[in-house]
């Protein structure tokens, strides 16, 4: 229940990043609220697409359908207000990344498939939401040139897979990996003294 | 079969825009027909793609090879030509987005997804074969920029939807729903007094 | 065996060729490793999701991973060196084409569809991975302006099905058909006295 309720959280910052990269690139409604979508599902459905998962999640669930339009909302309504809030949002985003790193690696687990490629998966799910935002935006993947980012989901991956091996049970491994990802975001964008891209 | 007609007319002209914007970016003739071939069936395959009703439509019917060569053709061969005809070029496109629409809601239906999930793969078919077409040729897609065009996807959505609740007959449906999408498409270029880009 | 090893020497090619074009557009060290890996199964992977044989094929065998870390490892490390090498890159470049269109043409027999389908499934197979590898560095493809390289995959998959009414063994078929794609390829680069782009 505290897992769905972040997810929603997750999906819910990411549609609002997508909804600033699209109003810097003064596209119409329709289309930051796409870009809105995309950056919050697409990650996900990416995954579910390459595994055979279909249709995909989010047909399943219109939660998502409306916490992405509550994100599209308050993206468009408050963006100038958004700027006090850019560290909340950072928080939020990076606790998304947390939790859709490992829903991505338990989709690859349920699946039946090999370790690497569960963090892979996991990776998937949590980056590439971003990586269509930016081609949509024809731009450069930002987490191609912002190297922490996927690193983080990579060592959170590592992290479920070494604990899996050992007696500590699977809610406290969620937990853990999901710290893991969600720490080191934190240390590296902290060391480097400045925000991502997104929220600057 | 009026139906089918209309889905290979709309496969056609989507082709011969894809065609138009790929000369123009100066692609060679295998780029021209590749992106005349994403234009035309792209948004279907998606659609697809997204509910898993693989291998994707356009493998089990030749025609749409044949018509999507047929609209390359035309375009290569009669660019000069068809600025004069570029009237009916857009009526016809804006024929295939009613068509599309239509389609696309009919295969969430078939799957058993929800109203909102239908009215969105609906929207897909009709307008993501354009913004994979523009992706290719790096550019912002034109349909972010051009609020109308998938608007008038999801005004035919909710059409079909409501008349789906009342005695009216399904082919009876069939028929406001694309004109619905049609007019809205045809008032909304009237008043701005332009046609769309791909057109001009 | 000697057809397995072929496949996996063009993935390590292909990867390499996409760690080339990911430095030169100054991405980090993921965004090369991704780039390589999308230019290496990226097309593979397409014809895998539209013929829905999902999970996709290099989730099962971790030697693509394996050898795809190599080519990215390769591609880093000896950039400069790889200077004195294009031209054998390009050989097996070539060699890869040849092989990633024969089995994405196999993939489609297997899946009982059209001959006109399997050689498009041929070509996606060799081409679409650079596709998406100039998509993800915000370029133009460089084969919808090169146009021999499809242009040889489907010569290739003609010559695959034009064999296949013969008496002539599988086998056979299997080196001509791969023969054809690569001599094409090579006799095209040759009188135009130029390496491919990436090759340069």
């Amino acid at each position: 229940m505290l897992f769905y309720s972040l997810d929603l959280i997750g999906t819910m910052v990411f549609a609002i990043s997508g909804v600033l990269v699209a109003m810097s690139k003064k596209l119409d409604l329709f289309g930051i609220f796409i870009i809105a979508f995309v950056t919050a599902v697409g990650g996900g459905t990416l995954r579910d697409v390459l595994i055979g998962r279909t249709p995909v999640g989010w047909m399943f669930d219109l939660n998502y359908i409306y916490i992405i339009t509550a994100g599209f909302l308050i993206g468009a309504i408050f963006k100038r207000k958004l700027d006090y809030l850019r560290k909340s949002l950072f928080l939020f985003d990076t606790i998304g990344l947390g939790v859709f790193t490992l829903i991505g690696i338990e989709k690859g687990v349920e699946a039946g498939l090999h370790p690497i490629i569960c963090i892979a998966l996991g990776t998937t799910s949590a980056s590439f939401g971003g990586v269509i935002r930016d081609i949509l935006c024809n731009e450069i993947p930002v987490i191609f040139r912002d190297e922490i980012y996927a690193t983080a989901c990579i060592a959170g991956g590592c992290t479920y897979f070494l604990i899996n091996m050992t007696t500590i049970p699977e809610n406290a491994n969620y937990v853990i990996t999901a710290l893991v990802v969600i720490v080191i975001r934190l240390l590296a964008v902290y060391f480097k003294l400045k925000l991502p891209a997104a929220y600057k």
